[in-house]
């Protein structure tokens, strides 16, 4: 079964193709600002999720007081659109990076992360090179075992660095706590906090992350932004942490049946180079919304292989079918541009202007 | 530990950063044309890998026949370089897909595959639009349960269909047997060479395909051709395959290690954005050359995550270390460009110009 829009698709653009529902897409960001406004938090997006300028522009007119970047490539695209206020969630080391830096900071507010001392010793060269403040926040973990800090003596000692250091401002804390640790993240940013007021010092962002994590918006009592990502577009991840519903996922992938191999088997054109192989911890690699009892069980780079046995229902060679991803981030991040609708009329295509930074 | 090279590198480009070392590059390809001279098959090496028409070319140069891409967006980048003999080793559909393939007949000797009927009925609609014959080889399943026919009957059938079908030719079998199912390939494949025959018809093409599989050159007889991708960069899944060594390795990538969040925990700034979730069946995410006894557990989109746990040595933040990939296709994937090097010179950029060819 092909939908007369899935065949609109297949025809104009082929398959596999990336389709984002622009009513969908500002339900999403209307309702999350909502959110945010109820919870007397800013909201300061990741644009990981759909690495396109002019979607951030229509979250901070929405209300997003600024964005969160992963890297200086990413946050030069947003720069260079007239986006002024960004954080960048994570360690910047090197020469090559802090030139970069510099030059950011003459377009934009710019706020980076830090969780050690040397990625700290190296951003007075950026502060110097381009004459202006550099804001830094110190990155806690508080459970994940990822980045930051460990525990708050090291987080106050790193606030203590940052205010010694030329054209640094020591400017609060970045937590992403895990979406069952609230209680001891609060314990750590409590702790930090007190330790860093003791040296004169005040934390004016405390930023929490993730959009699994909206359901804790406003928990832990100080923070002052969040930083979700995945809540423009939505997944099969969301859905399964309860933070959006099936018809909350704006992005789908277009895909085509090329290959009935054996009649409990089938194969789609879109396999690993289109879908990813991050599971995000899930069973299969995606919802197929016309058979959601198919299983996307493996992947080459170009063949999603199908799992038919359990699916009462089985697509024809030739079907177009509209996937939900696991992970719409990463799977954002395989391609040039996406496609825009509004229900069923075709709007036209959308850069993923920040696709592929990897610096 | 950090290399000269590796610093040259991080200071010149950034990191993460894909760098292949050129003289290991000429010497795979001049290693592999080889062993498929002295084994009587010509070279079809499959640009995926790559996805370089100056790699492609460097290739024909030394003795391969033409070459094959999975995807329509990635021949026509073949294409536009002069690339003239092209197979597409996959089943296409639709009228999108039969227009480009007609303009691409223009410029190329096509060969497709197929394995269904669907497929083969829509393809005369290419060859009527270009006028040119189109060739068509019929993809046989010999044990991988991927794409291809399952029975000699059914590939016999599928000839007879190409045979019958107005603009086409019926040029041959393609293949892909498993390593250790040669003897079960030669079996489908006599089998579906007699009926053939008995149609009348010839095999002017049977294609073997894998990298791995090149330990197999020869051993199916009838081969006219091999498809490797891989040989040409290797990596560790080409080593753990037992066909080339760490040394063989042509492509690493270059990562900083971001954070040291505690003492048996590192992070590099090459996560799954750059090293992709693609295990290709092995422990771990990929081989540290400067620390071999590190694991690349896990990863988040721009965090690998380290164990080092059974490291006698560990790496300091801001170390920049060379990571051999597990399956470095997927990896070029990922990267708009690689930087070029022989031994300790750099040479410059090569962009990936067929990045990202979803369709």
């Amino acid at each position: 079964m092909t939908t007369p829009l899935a065949a609109k698709i297949a025809r104009e653009y082929g398959t596999p193709c990336a389709v984002i529902d622009m009513d969908k897409v500002e339900r999403n960001i209307a309702r999350i600002q909502a959110q945010c406004d109820a919870a007397g938090v800013a909201n300061r997006p990741h644009i990981k999720t759909h690495k396109s300028p002019a979607l951030a522009k229509l979250q901070i007119e929405a209300g997003a007081q600024g964005i969160t970047c992963q890297k200086i490539g990413e946050a030069e695209i947003m720069a260079d659109a007239g986006i002024s206020n960004i954080l960048i969630s994570y360690n910047l080391i090197g020469e090559e990076k802090m030139a970069r830096l510099a030059a950011l900071q003459a377009k934009a507010d710019m706020t980076v992360a830090a969780d050690n001392a040397t990625v700290i010793a190296g951003l007075p060269q950026a502060a110097k090179q381009s004459g202006r403040t550099l804001s830094v926040v110190v990155e806690c973990d508080t459970g994940r075992k990822r980045a930051g800090v460990e525990t708050p003596a090291e987080a106050i000692q790193l606030a203590r660095q940052i205010k010694a250091s030329d054209g640094l401002r020591f400017a609060g804390f970045m937590l992403y706590p895990t979406e069952s640790g609230w209680d001891e993240a609060q314990r750590f940013y409590d702790e930090a906090l007190a330790g860093v007021r003791a040296e004169g010092l005040e934390a004016s962002i405390v930023s929490t992350g993730g959009s699994p994590n909206l359901k804790n918006l406003g928990k832990l009592k100080g923070a002052t932004e969040h930083r979700p990502g995945t809540y423009i577009y939505n997944d099969r991840m969301q859905v399964a942490a309860g933070v959006a519903t099936w018809d909350d996922c704006a992005l789908h992938i277009y895909s085509t049946v090329v290959s009935r191999a054996a009649p409990e088997r089938g194969i789609l054109d879109a396999g690993s180079k289109t879908l990813t192989t991050d599971t995000g911890g899930l069973d299969g690699h995606g919802l197929i919304l016309e058979h959601p009892e198919a299983k996307i069980a493996r992947f080459a780079e170009e063949h999603g292989f199908l799992d038919l046995s359990r699916s009462n229902t089985r697509p024809n060679v030739g079907d177009v079918v509209r996937i939900v991803p696991n992970h719409v981030c990463v799977v954002v991040n395989m391609m040039d541009e996406v496609v825009m609708v509004r229900g069923d009329e075709i709007l036209g295509t959308l850069p993923v202007a920040a696709r592929g930074k990897l610096r």
